[in-house]
């Protein structure tokens, strides 16, 4: 018979059970989060009408799109959460408590050229909090204590949660009469720590940007010092009686700076430290979806990866769907690939190998015993494993040692007889002699 | 600006979170309790080439595929989790440990005609033991044991997991020279269940079959009795001295009568109570699949669902990728159309409505101790709530009403200044008093 060669495509993620297992743990963890501070789950379809999914996108995203035909009618694969969180919000209105915070973690589908890293499916872990015509600025300041819930849980290492608003670059932008090639400036900006200061310039400088003015624009996003004293320059530029040399006299981004000071002054109530955020005037995200707050998040030593967690507040969920005025703030973390630099550098620290603690090896024909001492351990809640096939001693041994499973219990002809097992610890290798009981056997061993 | 109407496609679920969260939880049990017999997880992709997920598949399954082009690259979404595994265990051969026991929880797409109850995304949760050549017939017993655990745990009402070998009717129709036709006296007693014994006769006298062996066929799948009994009847049905009138002297049918035995003794002594399963000797599970054990779970009070967990023992997994011998065992619950099912027939019992467990509720414009309060509880693992907008009190109770959430905590001035709180049981009105302090308020409430 011809035998197809199994393969998975490029750019598609498929793991091996110990890396799958890891992978598991770190998305709960991070669905676990979601759910301590109240999100409601969501989980919408992966297919959706074209006409629906793409009211909105054009240019880039629409190309990546996975898009076909099945009979008549014209479907794709969603390519992010928010787009399906629109409609869902849209079609379900009458039906939601506003605000409403949800969470989604699913698969997204984008058709990118593959490379090192970059995934065509990919999980993202979303969460959105959408008001109704309002949404309170409270809750621009609760969403970076989730980033910091989760983050110090999963302990890739010392991270910080760089904030800002747009409000303040976009009156900046007013104040400088840019507004006319403000979106250019921001795509600039926003690859400012990419680039580099004089790259920027130089851009700058090719959009016919005066050298007064990109001075300004520099030396704005490169303010230095702690917090407050980033939020005192910020203020000096309004205060008319202050002493600073560059003011604004813009009523747009005097509401970003008051914006930012709130949702500072709640980050601190809520109890993240001061070593974990902070005010990054060059942070944009993306071009114009975002409308105020914006977050990025980067782990300290390994600021190579990118942002690992970012978001922020927007006006309209679902403009292209009703008329209804949505305003809403999120996050998103790209979980795939994010899983996958963490492992290429090396900052997953195994937590657990195995899904079962304890394998069961029968040692004698009749498996009675064995069998149901599985059973019992298993009706514990501890999560057993026994091996039921006719091996020698030593396969049977080496595959309790593959699988990683940190207890194994050997059960033979003298351990029926004595009702006796010996639990061995299969990372330190000590064993303790217990009671052939599930009970006993859990009160004795540490999980 | 003009608005396209947000609608999801009719065959995919998406639930209001109500639902979604009781969805969630049956899942997330059925999980569990497969890792606690010990399984590994999976996810692989939900698209794959069409050329590894179609080798074996044509007819009926091929028309529902939903298949497409992207660029040069001709691909398809997977329509089970069999085929996946089988791709996944024949290219991840040399790293994996056999028995190789996985689990795997995701969405799989069928095109079908739409009808109630029917989906074209659905869930399928599968677990399969994959030996290397050989896998010990105890495997067949386990499974059933887990159908067990998961449908006590849910408490939808009394089950019965029916089984049956299929050995044994290979060999009657062996034995009745029918081989010829077995597929399709397969195919009959396959839905004796649903169109009556008096249509299946006829159906069999359509196809030619002699009167006295539609006879013997009928009367051995409705052997009655009990396990034992039934075994019984079995029995004497090899046994050259027994006083049966019908004997069957054909291996194959030995062969399987002494695999039903010892699947049901082990069974037994997994600790499954005989009114939890039965002998079915009409239970077919599909056409060429399933080679040995097969396995239906049927609602005693609500047969009309049809199964709501299957499947069995196969010899082959992967014939199409590799040369390798892999048999394996493995049962599927179609998750979506199941939950479906359920909600229709009023069997779903909530449990829990909500996410989270308290929700807190400033009255005052300073919301500093509110948001202290909520970053402590959930800090010591309470899923809880804040309201940050600025609303009127009877909106703000009407939202806390709204999300189902079973404890509310009001704040204001009165409760700041004496440091106490109400906490408030929403079901039954009732309120007690405490100290406005995380640890206390969980040391005080019930969860």
């Amino acid at each position: 018979m011809n035998k197809t060669e199994p393969r998975t495509l490029s750019g598609f993620m498929e793991l091996l059970p110990e890396d799958q297992i890891l992978f598991n743990q770190i998305k709960n963890t991070i669905e676990e989060i979601y759910k301590l501070y109240g999100f409601l789950p969501l989980d919408t379809p992966i297919i959706e009408l074209s006409e629906v999914l793409l009211a909105k996108a054009g240019g880039e995203t629409e190309k990546q799109i996975y898009r076909f035909q099945k009979g008549d009618t014209d479907l794709s694969l969603r390519f992010d959460l928010t787009v399906p969180l629109a409609k869902y919000v849209a079609k379900n209105y009458g039906n939601l408590s506003f605000p409403f915070r949800r969470y989604q973690i699913g698969k997204v589908y984008r058709g990118e050229r593959t490379q090192k890293g970059r995934y065509r499916e990919f999980y993202q872990c979303d969460i959105d909090i959408i008001g109704d015509e309002k949404l309170d600025l409270l809750n621009d300041a609760e969403l970076p204590s989730i980033i910091y819930s989760i983050f110090s849980k999963l302990d890739f290492g010392e991270f910080t949660i760089c904030i800002n608003n747009r409000k303040i670059l976009t009156g900046l932008f007013e104040e400088l009469e840019l507004e006319q090639k403000s979106q250019e400036v921001l795509r600039i900006i926003d690859k400012i720590a990419k680039i580099g200061k004089d790259t920027a310039i130089k851009e700058l400088e090719k959009i016919q940007i005066g050298k007064e003015k990109i001075n300004k624009i520099i030396e704005f996003v490169e303010i230095q010092g702690t917090t407050d004293q980033k939020l005192q320059k910020l203020q000096e530029m309004i205060d008319i009686e202050s002493q600073s040399y560059f003011k604004v006299d813009n009523e747009i981004f005097k509401t970003g700076v008051e914006e930012l000071k709130q949702v500072i002054e709640n980050i601190r109530i809520l109890g993240i430290p001061d070593k974990n955020f902070k005010i990054d005037l060059s942070i944009v995200r993306g071009l114009d979806y975002y409308t105020g707050t914006v977050y990025e998040t980067f782990l300290n030593e390994h600021k190579e990866l990118g942002s690992i967690c970012s978001g922020g507040r927007y006006e309209n969920l679902a403009e292209n769907y009703t008329d209804k005025k949505l305003p809403g703030v999120g996050i998103s973390i790209g979980f795939t690939r994010l899983f996958y630099q963490l492992k290429e550098s090396n900052l997953l620290k195994i937590k657990e190998k195995s899904i079962s603690k304890i394998i069961i090896i029968p040692m004698v024909k009749d498996n009675t015993k064995a069998i149901k001492l599985a059973s019992d351990l298993r009706n514990l809640g501890v999560p057993t494993q026994i091996f039921l096939e006719d091996k020698k001693l030593k396969a049977k041994l080496k595959y309790a040692d593959k699988l990683n499973i940190p207890y194994m219990i050997l059960i033979g002809e003298d351990e029926i007889k004595n009702n006796f097992v010996k639990v061995k610890n299969m990372q330190t290798g000590e064993e303790i002699q217990v009671e052939l009981n599930a009970k006993t056997i859990c009160e004795n061993i540490k999980f």
